[in-house]
């Protein structure tokens, strides 16, 4: 599905083995900085619209990365926005026009980069595209807008690049990760790009260009299409929509067994963001399982192969829907719906109530990895590679989004706050989809999973899991960049 | 939304109040029989496609209907279909010519009734269409080709009648309680009917026979894409979908708190089906909390109001999924998905095995009417009813599709088998629908509505409750039918 071979006229790149042939990667590095000039020539003036979490850390890193070059970043915001402090607070001003109302920012940028919430693009993109100068780039980092293109019939304006650059973690984590590279070389978030429209042949370097200055450690190529599904598909599974479904499940599943609350959300949700996300992140899927004594190992088995199958179910119906438009018309309503019924918040279910004692815990001894809470989240995870594979994704976009996204990314942020504090904070749309995904995971675990997981292990599955291609397309995108602990304050 | 003045040139017709004005209804029973040649005039042939539940229902209530006229009802069935069999032991044969392949019967009836799968419908329907004889009438009882002919761009066929006669109840129940009138005069489960093409001015008085011929006890007028939203919004919602994940959260409350399998049961799944299926069915829904005790008018209260917004939020969300196509659009990707992977069963869920426990308890004692799992169930039942008032349905399809198709054919029903063996066993599009949605029911009812049933009563929601409405129109519509006990064998 996904071409991932390319050529570049200012980078070197590396060819990356992946299950079934080989990908071309671009490892990033300061040390590539000065290359960036070549990679944005003809962009003197790059416009970032939006200071939300991605707007905020892109516009910032940007900046950084072109410091002593005569490109300038100039946020752009809408009237009245009241992001426009903070942007104030962060060097971004209208003094010295590095700060702007959002339509005359998008004028007068040779690389406009649309960084705005979903609903604002879906809204507004129309108008941003009439104020472009001949030629200027567009630049998005989110598959959305060509979904939405798509269900309602518009387009791209002709004669503009149209590329992407997609950071394959939260705003945050982006800049915080960027900083941390200043001591680190190579520290930051994995990016993939795509390159939608060419009109004069700049697209693939420029794109490129804008990945190594956000401090992306590798750049992948895919498409709009492909990182479009697989982001909104992550999103609703095990990125984040699975991950509460699971936690309340297993929550449940403790304290019926008798499990105090504490203890019932230890092994639950901290066990999951805590030793199995630190896990997976330093050593890899594998090693979750070999790490468990023998008895552990039949516990994660029985567990892995009764979940494998509803997970797998689930994920092939988001799939389903949201390559079909289902799930964005369900979304666009929800948005109608919302401005008369706001949604209501999930931070009081009665296991968030505990977290602040389990979180008082932590440093007095080191959670162990709860095998049955462990087959559960890799039988999910898996169940998502196998998803993605099966529909043709590259293996760098399974393994970033799917696997590295959650344990470098989504996780430790879960760990420093909770779950639900992400579910009622993220994106609208991601919001939307975990509301409505979670659910179906939690109670098709409880009704069938866990259940069926008294019953001896399925070998065939378990030998799937174990001699997957997953662990090598995982180890080599590992290998790309330094093992860092994401400190999240 | 619904013009629910209509006359009639054969039956005679009766006004009913309402909330807000009056509809006209027709009050059936056995002494119309005499008048059903002149309502089926210009009609010989009847043929009934399909011999599921509805089609076996419908074809024999017909035929007994109209013995002694010269109409005739002929079955069509597949080629091959596994269904001849039963159809020819209730005396639909080939031989004497009310028996055969489907687009031979529906080449040569005068009215067709397809009663066919919705997939099958979807799939046909266009070959359907080319059989039909010139002024021959087609008969629905659902709404769902309407939908699917409004998302695919299709139309009826110009030049035919269309009329559809819904009887609100599954097809068992439409033959065993037109048995019953045998003995109780208008014993049978009411109908909706409505007229989407008129060509020739006799499709009232034609839906009003067929329906006067199914038994239904009454009458009252929709229109199809009322009918097709009342439904498959019903059935995601309290006839089904909500039903089984109130119970599944109710059974895993009632667990936490310590109660025994076999008790926790009895608080959810039993009481639902078993003490307040019948109270609203025989006394109403005020009467399921004037019967409690202070204390547990206290908890109903409580329960009630938390429960009602989460409720409220569900049922607005799948209306504006069904009404905007997107809830359809899922339901074929599932067909085509289903194709290569079955639907897992969710009968193994744990609550279910104490299922035969507590049939054999039954008798020993009444089980008296659980406060909280009144408070919950009926708050989800007024939410639905809200949500149909505000969209503008009419008042007998508001309680027929929120409150007596359950009380009086599905939760009955459920009563003798359990709630799981009817999501397992439903129309294809009802078992995906409340898979999708019971979840979100259960995990909003766990996560938000309970905690917050701590919490005091909302006194505002609970006078709406009390002088709802729907009281009235629910005796009024109850006054129309004797107070019957379905047999379930």
């Amino acid at each position: 599905m996904t071409s991932t071979a390319y050529t570049s006229r200012v980078f070197p790149l590396e060819t990356m083995d992946v299950p079934g042939g080989t990908e071309t990667i671009l490892r990033g590095g300061r040390h590539l900085f000065p290359l960036l000039p070549q990679a944005f020539a003809g962009v003197r003036r790059i416009g970032v619209l939006g200071w939300g979490p991605q707007g905020r850390a892109q516009a910032l890193n940007l900046r950084d990365s072109l410091t002593g070059t005569d490109i300038t970043v100039t946020v752009g915001l809408r009237p009245g926005s009241a992001s426009a402090a903070d942007a104030r607070a962060n060097g971004f001003t209208e003094e010295d026009g590095t700060l702007g109302e959002w339509l005359a920012v998008a004028a007068d940028s040779d690389l406009l980069i649309l960084l705005i919430a979903d609903a604002a693009l879906a809204a507004h993109h129309q108008e941003i595209f009439a104020a472009l100068k001949p030629g200027a780039v567009i630049g998005l980092s989110h598959g959305f807008l060509l979904g939405h293109l798509r269900e309602t019939g518009g387009e791209f304006p002709p004669g503009h690049g149209v590329i992407a650059v997609c950071p394959k973690g939260m705003g945050d984590s982006v800049r915080r990760l960027y900083r941390q590279g200043e001591e680190i070389n190579g520290a930051g978030i994995n990016s993939s790009y795509a390159v939608h429209a060419d009109p004069d042949g700049r697209a693939v370097d420029l794109a490129l260009g804008w990945s190594v200055a956000l401090g992306s450690p590798y750049t992948f190529r895919t498409t709009l299409a492909g990182e479009y599904l697989s982001d909104i598909v992550g999103e609703r599974a095990i990125l984040l929509g699975a991950v509460h479904g699971i936690v309340e499940s297993l929550y449940t599943r403790a304290r019926l067994a008798g499990d105090a609350p504490v203890t019932a959300y230890e092994k639950a949700c901290e066990n999951i963001t805590g030793p199995i996300a630190r896990t997976i992140s330093h050593t890899g899927l594998r090693a979750v399982r070999e790490e468990l004594n023998p008895d552990g190992q039949d516990v994660f088995d029985r567990a892995y192969t009764a979940t494998y199958g509803p997970a797998r179910e689930i994920v092939a119906e988001i799939y389903d829907e949201v390559a079909d438009g289902t799930e964005l018309r369900s979304v666009i309503l929800a948005e109608q719906r919302l401005g008369s019924r706001p949604m209501s918040a999930i931070g009081g279910s009665p296991m968030w109530s505990v977290s602040d004692e389990v979180h008082a815990r932590r440093g007095a001894r080191d959670l162990p990895v709860d095998p049955f809470t462990a087959g559960v989240f890799v039988a999910t995870m898996t169940a998502q590679v196998d998803e993605f594979a099966e529909r043709g994704h590259a293996w760098s976009e399974i393994v970033n989004e799917s696997v590295i996204e959650a344990v470098d990314s989504l996780l430790p942020y879960m760990h420093a706050r909770n779950v639900a504090h992400m579910v009622d904070n993220c994106s609208r749309t991601a919001r939307l989809g975990a509301r409505r995904w979670g659910p179906r995971f939690q109670s098709a675990y409880e009704q069938i999973a866990y259940p069926a997981a008294e019953l001896p292990a399925d070998q065939t599955l378990l030998t799937a899991f174990t001699t997957h291609p997953v662990h090598d397309a995982l180890s080599a995108a590992t290998k790309l960049r330094p093992s860092v602990d994401i400190a999240v304050s």
